[in-house]
């Protein structure tokens, strides 16, 4: 029952939305990786909210303060703790929510677990600000990834019913900046007109809506992972769904598999430049829960924005009758596109789980 | 890396292919539950192969053999031990295989991690085979939750481009058993000869099909599983990727969230008998982690066989150039069908597990 | 390789002697227990230095701030953070050792493990500072017991030559308050004198002396623990070793059963007011791993402070010659009565960890 | 609560004294190490009993069988299980056993643990018997290691009152290999005469006596484990205490560092053919909870044998009332002899983890 994940690199992410501080401690980290702050900082910018239409207008700063885990700006071996301080909030929003449990939210099930002694202020420990701490430790992964010629990108893949294409073959590192650099981070930005489009008329009737993130890590060596329960789709899969609101994911061809033949879904092997390679990736470089030198690819689903404007029908919890509820205050109609960067974050940390595991570093 | 899985309730698979035996270590079942051998011997012949006109012709007797953890029948509290043993193999079928990876496989995956020293006989510790220990401490915990009114059903939800309707919004334990009973375990018969004539088409052209399997737990309290990385969804899916050949898991809506409305997914909060239910579940009985007292629901995709009878394209291994492989022996032309006990199975474990950590039972 | 331990309450230790912050995050705890800060921190002051004469006169002022894992003072179910900011020291102070690594210190083996980059400044991560934060879980785990009439006490058996009494057959809750209450935590003042004079001479002679404390954990149910590799020594010891300066842990009669027949060692069954009990106690409450309800007791040795004035040989590491090496400022002589609340913190953790497992709270 | 340990090297031990097999599971061995069956049973029969006067008459024949992990008797990646069937048992000899507990036995704790349910014929899972399978997993260590010039040895450092001198500064393998060769393993003869003279009194007396063994791994390089709960010490000493009997450990000078002071305990630094060692070895080749290159050397200490023949005093399960046992059958007056192989097993296992951990292999 512990927020943490990670075999060799331990993430733990601490905090509630409306506490003192939010963060993050990293177990396990190599010593001598020097964190490029400014680098973070764009990275942690790029899931804050505010930064475009599509978004809350709510402002938050997001900026990590270090309190252990470095010397001079570089790593040293030794645990790392990061916080992000919380501003003031008017908790006072969230009394009525106190009563009436939010459809699809976690207040009731926290209630059932907790016996009512939950901080739920803000949606407490299951609110969408963790993600922040979370692309702390992420956004040092990709640096000391990068460094080993290993990146990771993602893109939106679909909102609602409008979806994009997937990731080209093998994705070139400066295909994941140009994504990354967007406001909306997209691959075909005509298609991310409609995405927009969708959020906004969602939006225009206080609903929200679902959507879709593809990821890719690429230059990842082969032979990291295992079979069985601690491979590679199990790590990922294990720690994607700690992102408040996934409902599924799947790698490679994924669940396109249900209607593929074994002829056209199995990857031939074949030789590139003398090494051992897969002609087509629908395996998303993953076999036995091994990785096989290609791109490690991923879907991730996200639910819609479960806070909408429109009523909702739900129970009083003190007077156990039913109740209309109307969730005040803005929210994004969609949090798939903010995502994005914490999609990635959480791929970065278990490529470097994996690599940390085999030394292979 | 070790190919075991679960916090209170620990599970651990081992065994190769054509090793003596194959087997399972359960660490933390409660004493005191009493196992039905002829009960666990019908769940286990549900994964069986030759069981019909759909699987491979080979014969597997697949009966476990307990070496410890059972006292007069009974769990004694010390760690259970069950093994199969293997019958004689005719190893030399894939001698030709150790260099040429079959492509789709994890030959070419375990190669490069065990440095060419893994026992690939027959798949060795990658084989479907390795399901069956699996489906020993899955049909166990299927009777001690059994006992406690939770029930554990799957059936075929798609093969190929052929799907069947979901499991009705609450389905009864008499539905489960009216599946399981079947040769092919689906709700509708009339789409499972659809499913039939998909199969025994690319059985016949040599070639394989996916599938997809939908599984439900009922009965299960609220308040079970917690935030982030240690929640139900979490653990289902780090053991559904456990087994062989999956590529995709969602839970409740799944994948469908990407098209969908807040207002049409958020599941009401209702009054039912003086207990909060909810009108609908596309939340698959997971809100922030925890159950919600309602089914828990997940889809599990399949990749077609690996194994096909059609020429493929792969690599020597000793003398790194192309290489062209056909695949001899008899294979499943779709898994999907004999998986359907192996889903259960997992997700009985994990809900065993989950209940014995808040010690609900 | 984390500096973590616990298996439901998860505890988890960050920071650098020298760095901003030191602290602790909890996972785990359960919702809905009020912290008396005030009691806390009189239980932080317990270890702080320049307490009493024979400690360093180092001011450290140890003021926990909460980050998250309460809301208005108790316990709301999300992972608790608590940190201690460190004043600003004079590194200058430690520059001569990064080259000359202090003999007993981990200097060595933190050059050789992290190559150069770790933060050694003060100890870095091996500062004995760093059981400030262990003492707020600890002090916060000891509430928790207190209040299900489970209290954990501890008392400075041993230094150098001079010994007093182990802790009678069942202390009482008063006892160990009175204890606690003391400058110097002994059981029998006469002996703490003799205790106090031993260390005086030792930092006369620029030297330091070991010494060894005995804990107890009274209240706790039997049946707690288990067989083998998880049961309550095993946790017991391996969180234990965690605190500086620990060479050896014992339970019970301990070493001494090397030289006791079975006759004298076996604690015979007796049943008291209709409960089975045992009439002497030399099992030191556990049986097999599992509690048999008896008092928990157990001997923790601490070897001599490594930074003594005396001149040291030692060997430097860029010209790799041998070195002398004079430790200048102040160090405590003795670690031993600052360590008594430490182990009682890591005693108190270990226990309601296996309350916890056992949901026996 | 489950019987396993270990990071990278997973070790689960299974069986009741009196079911049908006992054994071990090894996830996470290295693939490509040849296993000497041979020297492996010769290690096995070093715990044997029967196999001096010192020894219970009882006859074990422990042959282990391979399920799995190994082919043509190579280790190749997947995990490893073993077991050694048990031969048929009387087990009549234990039902009054069922109602009176046995002092300083964990019949008691079982009981209260799982309700009455525990198979404790002949111990059950907590059995000295269970110790035979850790050391399959510890000879397969031990083998491993000696590859890599990392040797482990043992010997008897004291039955009751008697002691010899410890292992030497620097002890060879020779010295390792001729203890181990002989029926009662103690460096000096003379000094085992006296122990076999006290374990004679003993046994003529229907008693029983506790003993002490040193162990010491040599060879490791310096870097491995890591500080405060994970580390050398921790993770030996959680191990050790899995050995049953075991009440005590401790590391290098260990609970003499109590009457010490720095400037005697503190091993310099000195160099020697140009690699930095200390000139004593107090530390036990760990500081920091990190090797540091010198032999890393331990004291565990055995309580006498529970079992004993003369009556005791215990309690009545069904009556609750006092009641006097008298334990028929033969019984090991002491096992600290018989423990030194297991001694070494868990120490090799522990070695071999914090190898593969830092891929040291």
């Amino acid at each position: 029952m512990s927020s943490e994940f990670g075999n060799v690199l331990r993430i733990g992410v601490f905090g509630q939305s409306h506490g003192k501080a939010i963060g993050v401690t990293v177990h396990g980290l190599p010593a001598g990786e020097a964190v490029d702050l400014e680098d973070l900082q764009r990275f942690m910018d790029r899931r804050a909210p505010g930064r475009n239409a599509q978004s809350t207008a709510r402002k938050e700063a997001d900026h990590p303060v270090f309190l252990s885990g470095l010397a001079d700006g570089v790593t040293c071996g030794s645990p790392l703790c990061a916080m992000i301080e919380n501003s003031d909030h008017h908790s006072s929003d969230y009394a009525e929510l106190a009563d009436k449990p939010r459809p699809a939210h976690a207040d009731y099930t926290a209630w059932v677990k907790w016996k009512g002694q939950a901080d739920m202020r803000g949606g407490g420990h299951f609110s969408g600000r963790l993600t922040a701490p979370l692309c702390i430790a992420g956004g040092i992964a990709k640096q000391i990834l990068a460094r080993r010629g290993i990146h990771v990108g993602a893109h939106i893949l679909a909102i609602g019913s409008v979806s994009e294409e997937r990731f080209p073959f093998h994705p070139m590192p400066e295909l994941f900046t140009a994504v990354a650099d967007k406001d909306f981070p997209v691959l075909d930005d005509a298609a991310g007109e409609h995405m927009k489009a969708i959020i906004a008329e969602a939006r225009s009737r206080g609903d929200s809506i679902g959507g879709c993130v593809e990821c890719a890590v690429t230059g990842l060596p082969a032979g990291l992972g295992g079979p069985m329960f601690d491979g590679v789709e199990n790590r990922l899969a294990a720690a994607l769904f700690g992102i408040p609101a996934v409902k599924g994911v799947d790698f490679g061809a994924g669940f396109d598999v249900v209607q593929r033949y074994g002829s056209e879904n199995n990857d031939p092997f074949v030789l590139e430049d003398g090494n051992i390679v897969t002609a087509t990736n629908h395996a998303g470089g993953i076999l036995g829960g091994i990785t096989n030198g290609m791109p490690v690819t991923m879907r991730v689903a996200f639910k819609p924005t479960p806070s909408i404007s429109l009523p909702q029908q739900t129970v009083s919890l003190s007077r156990m009758e039913p109740a209309e509820l109307v969730i005040r205050g803005r929210h994004d109609p969609c949090v798939t596109h903010r995502a994005v960067p914490v999609v990635e974050a959480v791929a970065a940390i278990v490529a470097l789980d994996l690599l940390l595991e085999e030394k292979q570093l």
